[in-house]
C-alpha cells in the first residue's frame, strides 16, 4: 500500500458520514491494522454547506463524482451516492479505469453493471469492494468469497431486506394491515418515501442476484431473477399462517436446480420453528449451505449508518493491507453463463387462500377444481367467520407439487362462480 | 503466488484426508478462485500403509513433521497433527522459520504458544491462518480480523464446544444423566475417549482466549481466563432451568469490563427466548457486539471432518491469492498486555441449587444466610419432591450482585447445618 491510504469519499449522506468519522475516531487502531494510516482525503457531495457532525476542512471538495474519482489526490474511491445509473456508475466506471481501488455500498449498480465494472477492475488489478451492498453489516461477501472458497455451495437463502423484514414482523406482532405499519416503517426511517425497491421485492433481488453470482461464479442475471413483493400481504394471511403453525417472511432464495440456478425473492411461509421466524424487525440474516461446511448461517443488522459503514471500512482495510480479490470471486471470463430456472418448475409446497361464496356446495367446487389441476390438499381450513357478507375465506396448504400445477389451479379457481376475488398464493418453504 | 502452490500436509486423519480429497476434487474451481492450481505434493503421518480413502502415491512422504515443515517440496505447511507442544510446535516453528506458510486447526498449540508464532510469521512475512481452530467451519477469523475491521469490539461469546452443547441439549430433550449422555456422546463420535478436553472446558477456553486476543488486541491470556466445565450439571439442573424459563449451555464470553477483558468458559442459564437457546447439537454460534455493526451473530457446525476442512482450505486459498494479514489481525509488537478481570468482578445473576433438610425453617436459614450476604432473591422454588430422604432441594434465581457476594453466601451456606451437599451455583446471562 501506499501510505497514507488516501480515501475519496463520494457521497455524504449518514453512511459517508458515518465512515469519515470511524477513519478519524478510530484512526489509531485502524492504523494499525491496515499496516499504516487510512485518512480520507476528498470529499464529493451534492450541498457543501450542510452540517454532517462531521469537520470536512481538512478535505479538497469536489463538486463531481467522476472528477474525485480520477484525482491524483486518491488511492480509494467510495462510492455512496447511490442509483445505479447516472453518477455513480460514471464515477466507479472513471475509478477503475484510472486504477483507483472502489468501494461501494450500492447493490443496485454491482447487480446491474458488475458485469462491466469486474473486468475493469480486474485488468486494472484493483479492488472493486462491496461487502455494504449486501445484508449491510453482515460479513457475508467475504465469508462466501473467501471463508467458504474451499466448499461447492448448493443454496444461498436470506432475509435480505430490513423494510419488508420490519413490515412483516409488525404485522404479525399487532395485527394491523401493510398499509399502515408501511406509514409507520416510513416515519421511524426504516422505509423510503418512495418504498416501492424495498417492500415490491427490488432491492432484495439486486441482492440475491449478487450473491447467486458470487456463490454459483455464474454471471449477474437480475433480468431473469424471479421477484414478488409484500404489497399483497394481509393481516388475514399472516393470522392464517400462524394458525397453520407458520410465519411470513420476504425470502431471496438461490440453489442449483438440475442444471441451472433458481432464483427468485418472494414472500414465503416458513414454519414457525425455523431460524428464519426467529429473525423479527430490521435484521438480516443469510443461510448457506457449502458441500464441505454444511449450513452456515450469519445473522445481523441489514441496513442503517453504523453497520453500512462498518462494511465499507472493513472494504477499505482490505485494500490497505493488500487483500484484493476478483470481485465475483473469480475472474470474470471464468464466470459461467447464468442459466436461470424458471419459478414455473419451482417443485414446492404451496398456501392457498380464497375468498369464496358463502353457500354449502362451495368448498366441494373449491377442491375439485385443485383436484382436476392434480394439486393434492395437505390441510384446509374453512373459516366460519365471513370476511364480509358472503364471503367465506378457505385456506389450503397443498402437497407438494410443481408450480405449473398450481398456476393451473388459480386458473380454473378464477374461473369459477363461488371463487369470488383473485386467491391469495404464498410459497411455502420448509428447508 | 508461486505456480502451482505447493502444500505440505502433516497430519492424515479424518480432517487431513479431507482436505487432500476437496484440494483433489475440486481442483478445477479452486485453481479458479486462487489463481492458480493449488497441489498437495508431501504429507506426512504416522503410518503410510493405512487406508485413508484417497490416493497418497504422488505425494512425497515424510516420517518426520519438522522435515516436511522445512522441505523445499512446500510452499504451505498445513499443521492437523494436533497437541499445543512436540511435534506440531516443532514444526510449525521450524516451517515459520524457514519462510513457509502455515494452516493449522490447532487451537491449543494457538493459544498458547501464539504469542511466539505470530512474531515468527510476521518476520517471515508468511501466514499463519488458524480459521479452523474456532468454531469449525464458521469463518468467525476471518470475520473479526477482516470484515469486522472497522469496529472496536466490546463482547464476542458464544457457543464454542460441540461436545458440550450436545450433551447439554440432550439432556435437555431426554431428561438423561450427564454420564450416560457422554458415553453415547462418545460412541457417536462427539467425544473422545478421554473428554475431559472438552466436558472440562479447556477446548472452549483455548478458543475463546484467542478470539479475545483478535478482537480486543491484546496479548493472549489462556492462563488467566476462568474455566469451569459442565460435568457437575444435573438432569435436575436442566429440569429448574426449565421451569425458571432458561435453557443450560456452556458459554465462552470475553468482554470489555472496566480496565480489563473478562475472560470466562462456564455453563450459563440462558432465556429460552435468547438465541442461543435455539442452539442445539454439535452447532457452535458465536455473537460479535461491534461499535458500528451492533450485534452479528454466526452459526454452523462446529467441528468434523467437512467444516474442519473447509476452513482448512479457505485458508489456504486465501494464501493463494496473496491474502496475508498479521496472524492477530494487528502486528505482535502493537498487542496490548492483557489484563484479565478476576471472575470475581462479574456481577450479574446467579441460579443455586441447595439440598436442604426436609424440616420447617430450613427455609428462613437459608434466606437468612443470602440476606447476610447482601445477595436478594428475585424467584426461589422449593419443590415439594424431596431428591431423596430428608433432602429438599431449594431452587433461587438471584438479582444481579457480584460474585464475591456470591462466594460469600456460598460459604455461609456451607457452614449451615440444614445445608446437606456442596450448593450448586450456574451463572446466568441474559444478554
Amino acid at each position: 500500500m501506499t501510505i497514507p491510504l488516501r480515501i475519496g469519499l463520494a457521497g455524504l449522506g449518514t453512511v459517508g458520514a458515518g465512515v469519515a468519522k470511524i477513519l478519524a475516531n478510530q484512526a489509531d487502531v485502524i492504523g494499525k491494522r491496515a499496516g499504516g494510516s487510512v485518512v480520507v482525503t476528498a470529499v464529493c457531495a451534492r450541498s457543501k454547506s450542510k452540517d454532517r457532525g462531521v469537520d470536512l476542512s481538512a478535505f479538497e471538495w469536489f463538486d463531481d463524482p467522476v472528477a474525485l474519482a480520477t484525482s491524483d489526490a486518491i488511492d480509494v474511491f467510495v462510492e455512496l451516492v447511490g442509483g445505479s445509473e447516472g453518477p455513480a456508475n460514471d464515477a466507479v466506471t472513471a475509478a477503475l479505469k484510472a486504477g483507483k481501488h472502489v468501494v461501494t455500498a450500492n447493490k443496485a449498480l454491482v447487480a446491474l453493471h458488475g458485469a462491466t465494472l469486474a473486468p475493469l477492475a480486474e485488468q486494472a488489478g484493483v479492488a472493486l469492494n462491496y461487502e455494504a451492498a449486501v445484508a449491510g453489516g453482515i460479513p457475508v461477501i467475504k465469508a462466501i468469497r473467501e471463508g467458504l472458497a474451499g466448499n461447492e455451495i448448493s443454496r444461498v437463502s436470506g432475509i435480505l431486506n430490513g423494510t419488508c423484514n420490519y413490515i412483516l414482523t409488525e404485522m404479525e406482532a399487532t395485527g394491523r394491515a401493510f398499509d399502515d405499519v408501511l406509514a409507520d416503517a416510513q416515519k421511524l426511517g426504516y422505509a423510503e418515501a418512495d418504498p416501492s425497491f424495498d417492500v415490491g421485492g427490488i432491492d432484495a433481488a439486486h441482492k440475491l442476484a449478487i450473491l447467486a453470482s458470487l456463490a454459483f461464479g455464474v454471471t449477474l442475471d437480475f433480468d431473469g431473477l424471479y421477484v414478488e413483493g409484500i404489497e399483497a400481504i394481509s393481516a388475514a394471511d399472516i393470522d392464517f399462517a400462524k394458525e397453520l403453525g407458520y410465519k411470513i417472511r420476504l425470502l431471496g432464495i438461490a440453489a442449483r436446480h438440475g442444471a441451472g440456478i433458481e432464483q427468485r425473492v418472494h414472500p414465503v411461509l416458513v414454519p414457525v420453528t425455523s431460524p428464519l421466524a426467529a429473525v423479527t424487525s430490521v435484521v438480516n440474516a443469510v443461510a448457506i449451505e457449502g458441500s464441505a461446511v454444511g449450513s452456515v448461517v450469519l445473522e445481523g443488522p441489514g441496513a442503517g449508518e453504523g453497520p453500512t459503514a462498518s462494511a465499507v471500512v472493513g472494504d477499505i482495510i482490505d485494500i490497505a493491507r493488500g487483500l484484493v480479490v476478483a470481485p465475483f470471486g473469480i475472474l470474470s471470463k471464468d464466470l459461467q453463463p447464468s442459466v436461470t430456472t424458471p419459478i414455473a418448475e419451482r417443485v414446492g409446497s404451496y398456501y392457498l387462500r380464497i375468498n369464496a361464496t358463502d353457500r354449502a356446495g362451495s368448498m366441494a367446487e373449491i377442491t375439485k377444481a385443485l383436484a382436476e389441476a392434480s394439486v393434492s390438499i395437505e390441510r384446509i381450513i374453512q373459516s366460519s367467520e365471513p370476511v364480509d357478507a358472503g364471503r367465506l375465506p378457505v385456506v389450503i396448504i397443498t402437497h407438494d407439487t410443481q408450480e405449473k400445477a398450481i398456476e393451473n389451479a388459480l386458473r380454473l379457481l378464477n374461473e369459477h362462480d363461488d371463487v369470488l376475488d383473485q386467491p391469495m398464493m404464498i410459497r411455502v418453504e420448509r428447508d
